[in-house]
């Protein structure tokens, strides 16, 4: 809870490798307001939204921020005054626009804005340059998607902890309870097992747990249900978690064991399918191919998996049609699910890192369906 | 705590009123992506950010929503059904700006967009168009200035509870304890009277109270600080409080009590001065006026006021510049503050509703300094 940012080297090499990808792709510079991107450049967490911040990178020379006079003083949290960006502060009256402008080297140039950036800015920005700008992510995605070894660490230290709150879940699990009192418990938990806050939390039982899109409910837990728990938060410095685990209240079925034991197979054949060169949607396929085989393909309702980092869901998605091929440093979710409507559903979810040697996970509880005892 | 959204006739009169703007605009229609203003056209809390929603509002026919099918159960929470809007959901592989395209009668259409929608968005949906659309700020910002009778109401829930909420903190502020400490109360006793969440909280207290965009710190309060406490939140269906009120720990010394004097008058003044016709600027003066008078012209060194509403700041800006006649509806903060760095600040804000008879305050706070009483 103490870091709020990485060492000033690691954003100086970023903001490097950011101006040398705009030069790469013809651009004057990449155009960067508070979000993911500014967070991922320069460790900034301005949220401003109706007064211009702008980190402007040009493709050659050096980057300068246009930031609101009231907003300086939360702006040197961030690793911009180590790194020796310009600083051009506005105060009302005074365009900020083109001051964009001017440290892009004048109008009239190609440049590519955070995608984030609100129509209140972009459309005065494109207006002033009078070209309209394009998307950043196409010049930022391999930089964001493959992360650096503190990227890494932080990501591990993440998993860790999300894997301690579901040490504790089959706790809060008690018939009776409801999905909701079960959620406050695992918010509680998220944020004392060392995240700085909550990012969602997942509680599906019996039927509910058929939605993947379920959040939580009044509904009461009772013996025989099974429990779909998928939770997550950021961990300082920003680093998401998210695992899911499922539950089951009392000994399952036996035709819930079968299809789960088929999950959990789908599960590892995709985990196991990752490294180098192999595509995103091969992952999906490979989780996919085991659960039609044993004709649970219908029952599979969404994509295998989402990036992750300082944002819950980023590139690279692992889903059909994206032939991305992986490299090593990419971080994703792989979170095969089974939904049966009307009755109950289950997903494993791990975060896995593509090393050289294949998938390291940074999730290590065990993947059965975890029986909690009924007294 | 209980409603979320107004009746269905409220939204359905601000809908055809935006789509009577869009057409004396000129403009084919309205492309309004999740943000206050789909909350304000429709009721809805959809918070999508990387699959496109959005509302379509042609100038003339039918309003359509375009939404994943994963978001089409959270759209049921917003009065999109009861107002009969077509909702073309769609999934991977399609593309949801041509169906927005379409909705509006097809490419190379004027259209204007919602202030926040992000570039991700508008960038492909204004390639697809072949036109830049314009804000929709312009076309939306009478019809979102302009309170109408149900949002006076959820205004004047939201600012008696702030005021229950400043009628209880001098219990807080005890010598000894931290800003941050009194903060966790005020949080707290924000949401136990009645506010969904918190918004945000300053609590300035000596030097501290100097800066205006302080929050709060382990600075610990003793006798004889002076702490600007300028609090507020969201209250259902999502309306927000703001209000400031000074607080003094024991007696103020008499130079501090002469100034606060002039800052009440200058309050009062601003207040006084609010009625239809009178331009935001003239409130803006009225304040001004006051303290320049008494020679701390110098000490005010913000704007009088903002507006409020769904959102914590928004227009009309009660600003030098701004020459916007007032209009019976509108509702903002007459907030007025003197701040000697490295001494002591103070501000007393309430948020008045514009009638035909003057200022409504849905504060009504003392505006005295509060002593609280040391032992």
């Amino acid at each position: 809870m103490t870091v709020s940012r990485f060492s000033t080297d690691v954003y100086a090499h970023r903001l490097s490798a950011a101006a040398a990808a705009a030069a790469e792709a013809g651009l004057a510079g990449l155009v960067i307001t508070p979000g993911y991107d500014l967070r991922y450049l320069v460790g900034s967490r301005a949220q401003t939204f109706e007064r211009l911040t702008a980190l402007v990178l040009p493709a050659t020379g050096e980057p300068t921020i246009v930031v609101p006079r009231l907003e300086l003083a939360a702006l040197r949290e961030s690793a911009v005054t180590e790194l020796g960006v310009a600083v051009r502060d506005w105060v009302d009256g005074q365009n900020p626009y083109q001051m964009v402008a001017d440290a892009l080297g004048g109008a009239g140039v190609k440049t590519a804005v955070t995608d984030s950036m609100p129509a209140l800015h972009l459309l005065p920005l494109a207006d002033l340059l009078g070209v309209v700008p394009v998307l950043a992510t196409d010049v930022l995605r391999r930089l964001r998607m493959i992360k650096d070894p503190a990227e890494i660490d932080a990501l591990r230290k993440a998993g860790a902890a999300i894997d301690r709150v579901h040490a504790r879940v089959p706790d809060f699990l008690v018939p009776g309870r409801t999905e909701a009192d079960v959620a406050a418990d695992i918010a509680e938990a998220i944020v004392a097992e060392g995240h700085s806050e909550v990012a969602f939390i997942i509680v599906g039982s019996g039927p509910n747990g058929a939605d993947p899109h379920h959040e939580c409910s009044d509904r009461e837990l009772s013996a025989g249900d099974i429990v779909v728990v998928d939770i997550g938060g950021p961990y300082e410095p920003g680093y998401n978690s998210d695992s899911t685990r499922t539950y089951s209240i009392g000994e399952p079925d036996p035709e819930v064991a079968r299809r789960y034991a088929v999950l959990q197979r789908a599960q590892r054949a995709a985990v196991a399918a990752v490294r180098p060169g192999v595509t995103a949607e091969q992952i999906d396929a490979a989780a996919r191919d085991v659960l039609a085989a044993e004709g649970l393909a219908e029952a599979f309702v969404h994509r295998t998996g989402h990036g992750i980092g300082l944002s819950v869901h980023e590139e690279p998605y692992i889903v059909e049609g994206n032939d991305l091929p992986l490299e090593a440093g990419m971080a994703f979710s792989v979170e095969p699910g089974v939904y049966f409507p009307g009755q109950w559903g289950a997903r494993i979810e791990d975060i896995v890192v593509v090393t050289e040697d294949g998938a390291l996970s940074v999730n290590n509880q065990p993947h059965d369906l975890v029986v909690v005892p009924v007294n």
